[in-house]
């Protein structure tokens, strides 16, 4: 049962704390007079380096929509899914709230919160957010393909380059979202949560959930792309279930244990 | 017969879902005020995804200029190469097209078309063509060369970082085409074929073909430059030829399969 | 005994001459109207060339607050640490000094000096050094971890681009310190010593040491978190002891002898 | 006999073939107003491309700095020494002359010609050409040791970021030299010797060639700082004797031939 296991507990403190330092430093190198380089950038070495800290321990998501894809993609099991995804939005708000608490009011604004460009409408805007997140996924599957053996360079780069690359496009159109999470956290602390819900009344706020369903769409799309079309797994239904209930760990997702903790692999039990 | 295998048409979907992806990134991430560093280094980020997520699959060419120089280099068939370009052409109108459906008309402008500077004359334009592909493609086959046996670094970084050179230069030329159907997807979408026909009649349309002679030629005079001269391959007239017929692979085309597929291996065939 | 090792010379000389060469080199990059992302990737890429250049010799810490988490760690003894960190302000300060020499006094203003931005308290600036040391330290460890086995790309890249990061969010708080020595070396040669002394008097002088506070609290806690909750590492107390003691040496810390220096592994001593 | 084999002959090509190339592309992306974080990244991807490039054939120095140094450690012949300079500063006059010839006399201005700031006399200008130069080449010996054994990273962006770095610093400066061939090209076609001779007459015309003596000292420094002090090859004088004469080969120098040309490493010779 994995929430005996050490490992698991370990790995969504991993997420807890990666998506706290994420959130909280993108947000936070937001503020100021828009430069589209300079914060397609912060969001790529933050990626980055969170994936350099935490990819052994956890997989480094940070992002709810990353999770989702591993998931249809049977590479991790539903219990540590949903984990995943719970601690990545409360990481994610509390990331927020320490850089409110940090910064000066004159410059926090609404907290780099991610809106609809004007003149963008929904369904563009849905489908940028699909675009975006399919491209950064497939980035992520590529990069975490346990087949390469290493003949892909740097993984937090081609991670943290491809979220860069996204941002690039992106923050014209919907400031672009690709992480739920991301885009979450200063709604709630700045308590606006248009294009969050389905519907939040009719004083204009957005009607479709725009910055979950476009992510969590693309990441699916994604996932089924690289796993069934361009690179295809050949793993049967009874083992894409086993792994799903957590009987048996996917090579993609669980990167080798290190050496040096020979210890817990014997007792794995708390 | 590689049109019986299914993993040539899993390259092929890859070239067109490659070159869709890239056409529909780097001309988005090219609209308002220019920045020359933004669009070249949103041009080597989508280059360094693409391969990053693609290279294993088909190579990641997304561009018929350098499918046209390993075809010259014979490392790959000639009905291979065919239907990379077609495909590469193809996806690049349709992420073209993509981008103009999602883009409100007050930002897509021209939609990021090529066109020369003024001032800058059409052979200067060709030639700036021909050294900016030049590089691009050394870096290709030196990148790709399988005789190095893993001393590249991040191949995918390596190529990206290439292409927004190649921008940094070449965007006050000609707006840097150095890729046939990045340039040819805009002007589809716009109707403008200046400098893609040879002649267009004589409102003013170029009378060359820049974008297509410009590239071809310098992506060719690499091949033969770094397969030749630089780092000679000893192969014979017959290897080749079988290459080009498709009767045998070349190594450094062909990255090896990745474990994990022996069903395939097994049948190759629909 | 180290003290009589020719290689914990070099080590020593490694860090004065490259906390030297960073600190001449971020504060000069630094000058001129404030560019946020020029001035973070000119931190960035000194940080990664240094690694590149003194990675092996020393470990390129080139910052008190690294070499203290390294301490707190248990990856080098405490002689090792104390004279580190004595090394790195020297460098410091005659980096600061040279840049001085050699820049015109139109130019050099305030030598880069790191001043908290107004409206920032002292509570906020010191949990923001706190927060960005963490991610840098963590990033550190997780780099330098030998039971990594070589899956981390590059290592100076990963490290580099973390500082990056860290001043792209850190510039508009406190300058971004995150590098007592890099804070220190342009007050030593300014005289301006706010936020460097626990109090300065009453002229409106720092009365928390902000530089060094920050940036030690942050490291030691990434050192902690990542040396014991993220991936423990088994030694015990004696081992750890040992090693502070420079009776032995960690894993992590001294990488393994190059080869080609058969000779000073016989004779060791001066 | 070195001149008789085809190997040092395809070296040189490289070295012309390199510098024409990377002097061309990066003075081209130095023209319009002044944005040096643009005009350093592209002196950085130029050199990581070549080093990508033509790093196994020739090892890209495309710099008489660079080879002057791996000269002074004895890590190549006198003879191969000559060689490459003169190829280096030929291919760089050559890139600069098609330069000029591409380009609208408009925009060429003074081609990007290196010149001394207002205000920084010829000892802080030769100073700072010193240490930039010292730091690049730092970062080319300690990435090309091959002592390293392949735990580098990316070697080709090592190289680049290192360069850009430099530029980060130097452009207001002296306009960031670091390279002889690079410096002496514009002032070729453009005729303007100034720091190039030891004197010019009295016209104002520099009296110290700053921009050969400034890099051609940081880069001996350089290389016995990294040689002999930091990380000492025992070398004896009669290994470095017979490798300057070209009677042997050092081990740092020549890449291992790559597979694929047993023909040549048998005969050798043209």
């Amino acid at each position: 049962m994995e929430l005996r296991s050490r490992r698991f507990w370990r790995s969504l403190l991993a997420e807890v704390v990666g998506t706290l330092i994420f959130v909280w430093l993108v947000l936070g190198a937001s503020f100021g007079p828009l430069n589209v380089l300079q914060v397609a950038l912060a969001f790529g070495l933050a990626a980055a380096t969170l994936v350099q800290v935490l990819g052994h321990v956890s997989g480094a998501h940070v992002n709810p929509a990353v999770t989702f894809a591993f998931l249809v993609g049977a590479q991790l099991s539903l219990l540590r899914a949903v984990f995943y995804m719970v601690a990545q939005v409360l990481g994610g708000v509390a990331g927020a709230a320490v850089l409110y608490g940090l910064t000066p009011a004159a410059i926090r604004g609404n907290l780099a919160l991610n809106t609809i460009h004007p003149g963008v409408t929904l369904v563009q805007a849905t489908t940028v957010e699909i675009f975006l997140t399919l491209q950064f996924v497939l980035c992520f599957f590529a990069t975490y393909d346990e087949r390469h053996n290493g003949r892909v360079g740097s993984v937090a780069l081609a991670i943290g380059f491809s979220l860069a690359l996204g941002h690039l496009f992106g923050i014209y159109y919907t400031g672009a979202g690709m992480n739920p999470a991301r885009s979450f956290a200063p709604a709630v602390i700045t308590r606006n949560f248009s294009n969050h819900w389905v519907r939040r009344g009719r004083q204009g706020g957005g009607a479709v959930p725009v910055y979950w369903v476009g992510p969590i769409l693309g990441a699916t799309l994604a996932g089924l792309l690289y796993d069934f079309v361009l690179c295809p797994r050949m793993r049967g239904l009874a083992e894409r279930l086993a792994i799903l209930k957590g009987e048996q760990v996917a090579e993609g997702q669980a990167p080798p244990e290190p050496p040096g903790e020979p210890m817990e692999l014997k007792t794995q039990a708390l």
